[in-house]
């Protein structure tokens, strides 16, 4: 059964602070190996490689081929019905045309005191994209973690996938073929991070790397940070909607076990308004389980992390929203947009009755790599800026300098800098 | 004396290669230590950072004052002088109005298919800024890490910074005051940032925790990234000062050595096309340092991390600076657009002969907080974004979700997932 809570009752504000701190990312200590496998993989390079993928997908690389080639990726797309290539290319389109808009405008300017100042972006010249093998390999989340690449500029994009017996999604590849990727090695783990990382003979090293994995892989990202660009700490998937009772319980039921059914450690929760209704949709999703071939996870899920918030009002809703921060947020109501007014933290708002969540994971356009465990408090979706730089530049003349340089000497000065000084010291003569 | 390499030179390529990949970050071993105090100031709170301090700082928090009061800002900002008050004062203006232009737009439209996208930016709630006491305690870094969260809107600054002995460089509590700064924690070190992210009965936690400190603190940081947003993992300054024969050789050399005189660690970098002009600025280098009171670290930093890299014009230059993508770029050419045109990474870029670099540490407007290491590749000085986060959000009616709902449903069932599939037919039915 799922956490049930009612802001009437007395124990409301300690029962919700024990919702908003439960960890349920994995505690698993799983530093100490990452950390190992880094260092491996650095100094033995594709050997180290070789050997963690005899050792944990259970192929020989060196027979099976290190790399997926593009008539691998071809034959696949060929392989797929029109209906599913139809549906990747239209999200593909529309992903496209949501992330053009995020590119970042130049700034060049001069002021009022002489001094020509801007900012340039550019992208990174490679980026590496994980993507996972068994249950959680997903076309949908290849596309969301290319195509911002691509939209940025990036000029070489390398995949790692892992191959578990050697064999791949086929609709992954159908996928990497609509996004044009060349390059697709079949490594995976926390090895094929620390590859992307540092490089090895085959593989050459990138600049940035994004994409979802199990606890090694986000781990190795984690202890890669500084070394190269990752785009996120992930944890698991979550989602909150905020319903009133004009809502069918049973769409509310299913966009509560979208999450669910994602992993044991997902975790789904609805505030509303009404007993009836929250008695209602909780009866939906108990009826809804058993039909889904998904159903162990949903179950699982729904019953150690899903809860029931019972709410006097959504102005009372809303604060406690944002203490959740939630990766996915949907408001279910009449006038979603002045719910919507009063969010400060969430990954992404999906507006009124009509706008599942999952309509989003796939189709919609917008970014389904999402801050979750409450960093949406201060991080963003994956973006075209994931994969960009910004290089500030200014411009003094023999004017500009004297109009601005003596503070600068004042200030380098007091800081106990005397070249500092000097440097700007020295063109005030 | 200064590595010397010459492009003509048949080992060049292999000398150059090592000069890039040479690491200056400290090897030292500090993150089981960092690891320790995390966990024991999440444990034990303000008891623990009153037992550190007393410890590391040599003051018992509970004497000397948790936290500096705002009489005591005020007091310094009226002990220093004019000249220095008025500095400080215009570097602030400066770097505010450089700042107010990194604001971001938000998007809101609907597109041809009927579905409303969008894109909300916010501010974090709180901040954490940690300033170093000691040798690097710099009212400038104060400035350029708190204009850009107030830019924000960030409603909550909270600043931490050790006094040893108990002792407060003054000159950074005026800066503190000009900034506005109201909260400031007398704690230094891996434990303020635990105090900070994890918060303490005292100290509040924040969302974003920037700022220099020392191989503790970084590790702190990196640590506790994903508990909190932090700017970024920094590592030794460095410059790369471009110059023809053209150049005054005295001021090239007083560039030099405003990088060489912050750290032991530090790294400068002349290329330059003239043998004789780079003969001219070793001289003057040679010659300045003994007048410098940093000429301690400046010979040191100078002597084992320094470098001349003659090439045969600067066509050939611009792709070795790019490899080493460097924090500082000087541009001290007659056309330094020419050559800015080539650069791919670097963190600022200071263009002609009347541009020191050290009039971008204090007033020019550009952040000073910069990529180091060679990660100008993927990463950005300090902005204003560091301090937001952008909230997706979308609205489909009935037509839109016709339009497109189809389409996630049969990628839903091709990745497995048949609860995300059902939140969107239902909603066709």
């Amino acid at each position: 059964m799922p956490l049930r809570l009612d802001s009437r009752d007395a124990d409301f504000p300690a029962a919700f602070t024990a919702l908003v701190d439960a960890r349920r990312e994995a505690d698993e200590d799983v530093s100490r190996d990452v950390s190992a496998i880094l260092k491996r993989v650095r100094a033995e390079g594709d050997a180290a490689l070789a050997d963690y993928t005899a050792r944990f997908d259970r192929h020989d690389l060196n027979v099976s081929g290190w790399a997926v080639t593009p008539a691998e990726c071809r034959a696949a797309l060929e392989g797929i019905s029109g209906d599913l290539r139809d549906a990747l290319e239209l999200a593909a389109a529309r992903i496209t045309a949501y992330h053009e808009k995020q590119k970042p405008q130049d700034s060049d300017g001069v002021d009022s005191a002489g001094v020509r100042l801007g900012a340039r972006w550019s992208a990174v010249d490679a980026a590496g994209l994980y993507v996972p093998g068994g249950r959680a390999a997903y076309p949908s989340s290849l596309l969301m973690n290319v195509i911002p690449a691509r939209v940025a500029g990036v000029s070489r994009i390398a995949m790692v996938t892992p191959t578990p017996d050697g064999e791949i999604n086929p609709l992954v590849l159908a996928a990497a073929q609509i996004a044009g990727i060349e390059e697709i090695w079949r490594v995976g783990g926390a090895q094929a991070v620390a590859a992307l990382a540092y490089g090895t003979d085959r593989i050459r090293p990138v600049d940035v790397i994004t994409g979802p994995g199990n606890a090694w892989v986000a781990e190795a990202k984690r202890q890669l940070y500084g070394v190269v660009g990752i785009d996120m700490v992930a944890g698991p998937s979550e989602i909150v909607v905020v319903a009133d009772a004009k809502n069918d319980p049973e769409w509310i039921a299913a966009d509560l076990l979208s999450q669910s059914e994602h992993d044991p450690t997902s975790q789904s929760i609805l505030f509303t308004d009404d007993t009836a209704f929250a008695d209602a949709v909780a009866a939906a999703v108990e009826r809804q389980i058993p039909r889904l071939s998904t159903h162990a996870v949903a179950a699982t899920s729904w019953a150690a992390n899903g809860a029931i918030v019972l709410v006097r009002d959504f102005d009372e809703a809303m604060p406690l929203v944002d203490r959740l921060a939630p990766e996915h947020l949907e408001l279910a109501v009449d006038d979603p947009e002045a719910l919507f007014a009063q969010v400060r933290h969430a990954g992404s708002v999906f507006l009124g009755r009509m706008t599942p969540e999952a309509v989003g994971d796939y189709v919609a356009g917008p970014n389904h790599v999402l801050p979750t465990g409450r960093r949406a408090r201060f991080s963003s979706g994956l973006s075209v800026l994931d994969f960009m730089k910004r290089t500030s530049f200014l411009s003094l003349d023999q004017s500009a300098i004297h109009a601005i340089g003596p503070a600068a000497v004042a200030l380098a000065r007091a800081e106990g800098l005397p070249a500092h000084a000097a440097s700007v010291a020295l063109r005030l003569q």
